[in-house]
């Protein structure tokens, strides 16, 4: 059942080589492989970006991550991410694209300026490939994107495009968001490393809001050094991975309600992990999800209906008949519910972040599905954000580690959590674990 | 030096009675006067708003708190806000108005959508009168507005037009922002009552964001009770001031080292508002600042400031030369803090948070001065924010109590602040110390 797909590589421009590991949808590019051969003088940025355009030439006809591409765009030959092509979903905007929301109304639609992370990704020498696609307003009604790894099923959402852009190998890198599960779902669906940081690490300005307190601005690379690495050149924080010592690294199996009724490949793929971790030499605790935590992820859905409410109600005043219907059912419903059931959701809230930062005492890194199972077959439905929302809710940083895969060939992905601002933890023992997937399966 | 300036009316529409009490800018309408006149029967809301756009007509050349008026509204008749004329901050996205955002990029710019608490205003029956002046991205760098009681001297920013309209008796209500002091400054400037409230309360997509995790919207209104009322009937909150029982409501004097400087006048009112307090049977208590939060004010400074950098980042590298000279050097300064530093001040401020909760174990309400002194002489600066950006940060609600004045018959607010939360409290006990300040003075 379990495969690897890890994503390592080193190489040379010109052979295929920067290109990394092998998936059913062709290669994926690593990200580290082309800054490492940019760094020592193998590849040049306008090489660089000319591979992301060829790949996604030939690959994104049949995959259709992205909604719109760059013309011809200028590569700078600055900056720690030059050369780097990346996707941007299309909830950020743009100034020198189009920029729709993934929505009819906003067709055409051309904002005077940039999202601050797009802004900020030009900063560090990155090069806007394109636009990828995302559900209508990062919700659940969903764009043309399929699966690399079977079209015949969902690439996940709401930053579908972005996921299936780094899993079909046309971009080693890209950018997404993620209210309930819209990171880390897709990237367990597509095979790739999906991050979302601690809240608020990356800006969300720009960004066409669902639920502003829980809108969290997620990445996307082939692997956790890959993801990890663009981390930390989009930043300039210290993120790259560091050496872990096992021995005293505490990482908890999270048991909650979800896991009962997640697939049993899914159940099958958190043991495999859960032994590769101990035969590494890691620490496995069992934690039973606190009733604090329970009540808390129940009340993600009101705190970001509420808020959807306010942020999409102005277009539902005015744009209605052009808005989809899982979308417009929402808003109408969101804006009903009371302010007192609102505030009653926060709180809830605020008692799951403080039973959050007591299990964070007890343990480094919790363990859980990163989504009930692998991609469900059928482009409408995006999949369920449960194992996903929680977290969202905590702000606490997520990270997808790609490997195991399902009968089917499809991916299965595990989701391991740090507490909120330990981003570095996080993606040093994923990284960690991430090796141990591969050497002990 | 102390005069009364509070807003107490009923009346007939017809009459002048809908408009309150004297100032020297005039007569302030009163929110809670117009709304009872409708309720009656006495006023229809078409009548009201034409009262509106009649004073607007009249005093805003003088004035200049409107950038753009709308040209003939259509009128709700249904909606507890119906009738309701407002001005709403031009830093507010509107679908039928031009938005700029106090900015030369932005000139004739035009949003597909509306601000959500635009929309939600419109939901609620209001009518938008107008875009009222923002300093540009409601920061430092001031529009044309004069403050109504001296027209020489600046009415505060950034909410500089939605302070100045109420104050000038154009409208009975306005929408602003606070990130610094953007609310409870111009409200102390102009003679109104201005709402900080909890942070989130009132929705913020849609506004052109300077630092999200400050940014927060804000109403103004002749009187507490007026503005109280407005929130109330704009949100479906409880909001209307229940009466207190001063014997058991403990009133804090809060004693920083911004109140050294103060000006002696305003250390004068803050003395007689205190004086006024116990006079009505409140229990006063002097709260020493806890070390705790005195760092974290130095933190405000450098968690909105980078937060601007990535906020106006992507506008900086576009338009830098339509851009004014604070902005600039600020946003540039902004954007070379490492983010150990930014981190650094996030910490600072939950450390701060931390020991406000605490102080109100022991105190209901703190007081403090709404600005160092009355508005200053000249446009160009806008006021110091120092007695405001704590409680910004500290997310806690705020209200500026209009009451005392200085010799020159500039006012001078009184600052009251509550627990997160707890904004009915603060409103209640604030309308009781309005009160209070006018049977006791």
């Amino acid at each position: 059942m379990a495969r690897q797909t890890a994503c390592v590589t080193t190489g040379l421009l010109g052979s295929n080589d920067l290109i990394g590991g092998k998936t059913v949808a062709g290669q994926m590019m690593s990200l580290a492989a082309l800054v490492a051969a940019r760094e020592t003088g193998k590849a040049k940025p306008d090489q660089m970006v000319a591979l992301a355009r060829d790949a996604t030439r030939r690959r994104d006809p049949e995959i259709q991550a992205f909604c719109h591409l760059a013309g011809d765009p200028e590569v700078p030959t600055e900056g720690p991410l030059a050369g780097v092509a990346i996707g941007v979903k299309d909830i950020f905007d743009t100034f020198d694209m189009p920029t729709t929301y993934g929505s009819k109304i906003y067709q055409g639609y051309r904002p005077k300026t940039d999202a601050s992370v797009v802004a900020l990704a030009r900063r560090r020498g990155a090069t806007i490939l394109g636009k990828t696609v995302t559900t209508e307003f990062a919700y659940f009604d969903a764009g043309p994107t399929v699966n690399p790894h079977d079209h015949a099923h969902t690439p996940g959402g709401s930053s579908s495009g972005s996921a299936a852009a780094v899993a079909a190998g046309m971009i080693p890198a890209a950018i997404g968001t993620q209210t309930g599960g819209s990171v880390i779902r897709p990237a367990s669906f597509c095979g790739v490393a999906g991050y979302k940081p601690s809240y608020r690490l990356l800006p969300s300005t720009g960004m066409k809001h669902f639920a502003p307190s829980l809108d969290t601005v997620g990445l996307f690379a082939a692997s956790i050094t890959d993801v990890a690495l663009f981390a930390h050149l989009l930043t300039g924080r210290p993120l790259n991975p560091e050496p872990v010592d096992p021995a005293s690294t505490r990482i908890g199996i999270y048991f909650c309600g979800e896991l009962e009724s997640a697939d049993p490949e899914m159940q099958a793929a958190l043991e495999r992990a859960a032994e590769a971790a101990t035969a590494a030499g890691f620490e496995l605790i069992a934690i039973s999800e606190p009733d604090e935590n329970a009540r808390a992820r129940k009340a993600h859905s009101t705190l970001q209906n509420y808020e959807a409410g306010m942020s999409c109600g102005p277009d539902l005043a005015l744009y209605e008949d052009q808005m989809g219907e899982k979308l417009v059912a929402t808003v109408k419903e969101s804006l009903a519910i009371p302010p007192s059931v609102y505030d009653d959701a926060r709180r809830a809230a605020k008692r799951g972040r403080g039973a959050t930062r007591k299990l964070f005492d007890e343990v480094d890194i919790l363990l859980t599905p990163s989504a009930p199972g692998a991609a469900p077959r059928g482009l409408a439905f995006t999949g369920d954000p449960r194992f996903n929302k929680l977290w969202t809710l905590m702000g606490t940083p997520t990270v997808n580690i790609p490997f195991f895969k399902a009968k089917s060939g499809l991916p299965l992905g595990i989701q391991a959590v740090a507490r909120f601002g330990q981003d570095l933890q996080l993606l040093s023992v994923a990284r960690a674990l991430e090796q141990a997937f591969a050497e002990h399966s």
